[in-house]
C-alpha cells in the first residue's frame, strides 16, 4: 500500500541523492481532492487541417473555466474563443530551463485526411511539449478509423496512436497522454470524457485510446445528442449502484467515489465479509447485500433484492486469484476463478436485463486486467477469465446499444493494494516502475475511472477497455 | 549480430555456470533448415465440446506425415486418425523428470459456446505441458469471436487469448504458443497457416492471434476453398515478388526466403545501395532496381518496369529512423520517416492497383514495429508512421477482397542486425530478454513471416498484424 520509494525521492535529501545518484524520481502525482479547483491553468489548443471539434471544445473551455492559448497551427481558435468570452492569446514558448506554465496541451486532428497531413501535430508538440507542467494533460482528438470513408483517411487516423503512446512515454513527470477518437455526429458528447482526461481524476491513465459514439437514443446523426439533465458537481445523483466486492480494497473505493458523486450504493459482497462490508456501506449511506455470487441462486437473489427500485450502474468488481503454472493448477482452483470471475457475472446480467431490472440508460462496468490483455506467467485461469471479460464487453455492446445501456471494462495494472503488498519486494519494484509514471497506481484511480464510464455523459462510451495503468510496458 | 550470452550460456562450461548461479538460460531456438525435416515428431490432440477442426487437422497431420496421441479430451481422434490411417494411439504423461516428448500441442476449441464449457483446457495443457519437447508448439483453434451468433459464446472464444498468451508466458523452452480463429467454412484454408506454426519457420512467433477467413474468390460458406495449385516444397514458383529495401539486412533476408520458395525477386533499394542490392540480387537470380522510394516519380517508374509481367507479392520493408524526443525533433526528421515509412507506400500501392500490375490474388505485406503498437521514447514520427502501416493494412484489407488480394503486416519485435548491433550493451540486454525467449529474434524470422503471408495457400489471411517478437513484453 506504500511506496517508499516513491516518498523518500521526494523528500528534500532524497530527491537530493536520487538526482546526484542518476535515479529515477516518480513524480507524486496530482489527485482529485474535493478542497482543490479540479480544473485550473492554461490550455494549449493545436488543430491540423479543418478541424471539426473546435466548437465542442471552446464550449468543454468555457463550462470548465480554464484559460486558453493558440498555437499557431490553430489560428481558428482566437476568434472562437473570444466568441465565447475565453480569455486568449497565441502560445508562445517557455524559456529554456524555465518551468513548464501549461496545464494542458489539446489537438483537433480530426480533419487529417491523409498521412501528408500529420506535420501540424509535430510541430504542436515539438513546441509547446516542454512548456507542460508536472502531472500535465495532453489529448488528442479525432476520427474513428474504421469510421473513415476511405483508406488514407482510416490509416492518417490510426496514426495518432502511435504519437500518442509515443508522447506519454517520452513526457514523463506524471504527464499523461490519450487519444479520443470522435465519431461524426458526437461532438457534443464529448465533455463528460475531455473532463476526466483534464482532471487529476485520470491521474494514473495513459496511452490510452477511446472511442466516443452517437447513442442510439439520440437518433442517427442529428448532431447534439440530448443527454439526461445532471449537475456536475454530482452527476450521479438519483442514480443507484450495485458494486461486487465492495468490502474491502479496490471494491471499497469505487463504492466511495461513486457514492461521492451522489449514487446510492448497493454493496455486495461474501458472507464472510458482511463485517467489513456492513462498515463500508454504513460510512456510505449505502446498501449492505451479503451473497456468494458464484452460487447458483445468486442471479436470482439479487434480483429479487433489487427488483422494487431497479439499478442503473452495476459495477462486477468481485474477483478472486488462484495462482499456480497449469501443471499445477488444479481443476478446482481453475473452475472457481473462471467462474466467479466471468461465469457469475454472465448469469447476473443476464437476469438483471431479462427483469428490466438495470433500467435504460443504465452502465454495465467489468475489471479487466492487464493480465486478460497480455496473459501472464502462473495465471492461466485468471488471464482467461479477464479476457473473457473483454468479450463480454465487446459482445453485449452492441446487443445493449438500443436500451441505451452502455458496457465497458477497466483493465487495472500494478495498483497498490493489501494484494500487491505482499509480492516480494524485487518483484513488486519491477511491477511497480515498468510504466510511464514510475509507480503503481492507488484503488481511487481504478474507482475514479470507473465513475467516469458511469457517468450520464458518457452514454456514447460503449465497447471499450481501458487500461488503468500508468501506460505500463507491458502489452499484448 | 551475436548474441554472446546466449552462446555462452548454451557452452557445456556456461549452461554449468548458469544453473549454479541462477541466471535464465535462453534456448537455442530450432529454426528451418532445408537440410532437416521440417516436421517431426508426435503432436497431441486435444479438443472440447463439439470440435469443428478435427477433420482439417487430420488432413493436415496426414499431410505433414506427423504422428499424434489423442488426449483423453478428444476421444473422436482416435478413429479418425485411424480413418486417415494416422499412427495414433492414447496420450500418456511423460515420467516426472524425464524429458518431454511431444512436438506440439494442438487443441480444438472451436465448438466451445459458453464460458462454463472451458474446462477442457485446463484438463489438456495441464496434463500435456511438461511432455511438451523444447522448442515444442501449442497452438489453440477457435471461432473469431466477432462472428459468434451469441455473446456468451463470443465471451468464451475471446477469453482463449487469455489462456494462449499466458500459455506462451509459462511455456519457455524456446516453445510458441498461438491462437488461431477460423472462420466458419475456412476449415479447409488452415493447412498453410498451422504449417507454419508447426514448424520451426515461426521459431519467434509467439503469443500471437491469426484469423483465417473464407476468401472472397471461393465463394460463400461453400466449405471448401479452392486454392490455386501450388507444390509445398516450392509454393512461390512462377509468383514474382517485389521487396524494398532488399539490398542488406532483413530485406535481403526476405528476399533470400521468398527466391528459395521458388518467387521470382525484385529487389528494390536506394541508388546509393546499389552495389549491395545488385550483388543480393545476382546471388538469388533476382532483378535490381535502383529507385529512391519517397521521389515523386517513384510509383509511376516502379510500376513501368513491373508493368509488362505484373508482380503477385509486394513488401514494403524499406524503412529509415531519425529518433529525437518530439521537442528536438526537427521539421525534417518528422517528415521523412513519415514519408518513407507510409506515405510512399501508399502511393506506391495506389500505382499498382490502378494499372492492375499487382495481379488478382497477390498479396501485400507491410512491416510496421512494437513500436507502432506500443509507442516509444524518441520515436514519436517512427511510431506514428508504423501506427500507420497498421491502418493502411487494416483500412485497405476490405477494399482488396473483391480481388483475391490480401494485406497485411509483420510487426517485428527486438530483431538482432546492424542497427541493434549498434545500441549500448545495457540497453541492448534489456531488449532481448524481455520476452518469452529471452533473445532477439533474427532477420530470417521476419522473412519467414512474411513467407507464410504471401503463400498461395494464405488466401483466407488478411489485415491483420503479426508480431515476430518472441512474445515481447512490451505492448499498447
Amino acid at each position: 500500500m506504500n511506496d517508499s520509494y516513491l516518498n523518500f525521492v521526494n523528500s528534500p535529501f532524497g530527491a537530493r541523492l536520487a538526482r546526484s545518484l542518476g535515479l529515477p524520481k516518480p513524480e507524486v502525482l496530482r489527485r482529485y481532492r474535493a478542497d482543490r479547483p479540479e480544473f485550473d491553468g492554461l490550455i494549449a489548443i493545436g488543430a491540423g487541417r479543418e478541424p471539426h471539434l473546435l466548437d465542442a471544445l471552446a464550449n468543454l473551455v468555457a463550462s470548465v473555466g480554464m484559460t486558453s492559448v493558440a498555437h499557431e497551427s490553430a489560428g481558428l481558435w482566437v476568434p472562437l474563443a473570444n466568441r465565447h468570452d475565453l480569455m486568449t492569446g497565441r502560445f508562445e514558448a517557455a524559456e529554456p530551463g524555465s518551468q513548464g506554465k501549461l496545464a494542458a496541451l489539446l489537438f483537433d486532428a480530426s480533419g487529417i485526411e491523409d498521412s501528408s497531413q500529420l506535420e501540424p501535430l509535430h510541430d504542436f508538440f515539438h513546441d509547446t511539449l516542454r512548456s507542460l507542467g508536472k502531472c500535465g494533460r495532453i489529448v488528442v482528438l479525432g476520427r474513428p478509423p474504421e469510421a473513415c470513408e476511405n483508406p488514407r483517411q482510416w490509416t492518417a487516423q490510426r496514426a495518432l496512436e502511435g504519437l500518442v503512446r509515443s508522447l506519454g512515454k517520452e513526457a514523463r513527470r506524471g504527464i499523461t497522454a490519450n487519444l479520443v477518437y470522435v465519431e461524426k455526429g458526437a461532438e457534443h458528447g464529448i465533455e463528460a470524457t475531455l473532463r476526466f482526461f483534464l482532471s487529476p481524476r485520470s491521474a494514473y491513465v495513459s496511452g490510452q485510446v477511446v472511442r466516443i459514439g452517437v447513442p442510439a437514443s439520440t437518433g442517427t446523426g442529428a448532431g447534439t445528442a440530448a443527454l439526461p439533465p445532471f449537475d456536475w458537481k454530482q452527476p450521479l445523483a438519483g442514480r443507484r449502484a450495485v458494486v461486487t466486492g465492495a468490502a474491502r480494497g479496490i471494491g471499497a473505493s469505487i463504492a466511495g467515489v461513486l457514492a461521492e458523486q451522489g449514487a446510492h450504493v448497493i454493496g455486495i459482497d461474501i458472507p464472510s465479509a458482511r463485517e467489513a462490508l456492513d462498515s463500508t456501506m454504513r460510512r456510505l449511506n449505502g446498501t449492505a447485500l451479503a451473497f456468494d455470487i458464484a452460487a447458483p441462486e445468486a442471479p436470482a437473489q439479487i434480483a429479487a433484492a433489487l427488483d422494487e427500485q431497479g439499478v442503473d450502474i452495476v459495477v462486477h468488481n468481485a474477483g478472486i486469484t488462484k495462482d499456480k503454472t497449469i501443471a499445477k493448477m488444479t481443476d478446482a482452483a481453475w473452475q472457481s476463478v473462471i467462474d466467479i470471475n466471468l461465469s457469475a457475472q454472465e448469469r447476473i446480467d443476464d437476469a438483471l436485463l431479462a427483469a428490466g431490472i438495470l433500467r435504460d440508460g443504465g452502465r454495465i462496468i467489468g475489471v479487466s486486467s492487464i493480465s486478460g490483455i497480455a496473459g501472464n506467467l502462473g495465471q492461466t485461469n485468471y488471464a482467461t477469465s479477464k479476457a473473457g471479460v473483454i468479450g463480454r464487453v465487446q459482445s453485449m455492446a452492441p446487443h445493449l446499444r438500443a436500451r441505451g445501456i452502455t458496457i465497458n471494462a477497466v483493465a487495472p495494472g500494478f495498483i497498490e493494494t493489501q494484494m500487491t503488498a505482499k509480492i516480494p519486494l524485487t518483484i513488486r519494484e519491477a511491477g511497480r516502475r515498468m510504466n510511464s509514471m514510475s509507480q503503481g497506481g492507488q484503488p481511487v484511480d481504478v474507482a475514479q475511472t470507473i465513475a467516469w464510464l458511469a457517468h450520464p455523459g458518457s452514454a456514447g462510451v460503449s465497447g471499450q477497455i481501458v487500461r488503468v495503468c500508468g501506460q505500463s510496458l507491458i502489452g499484448a
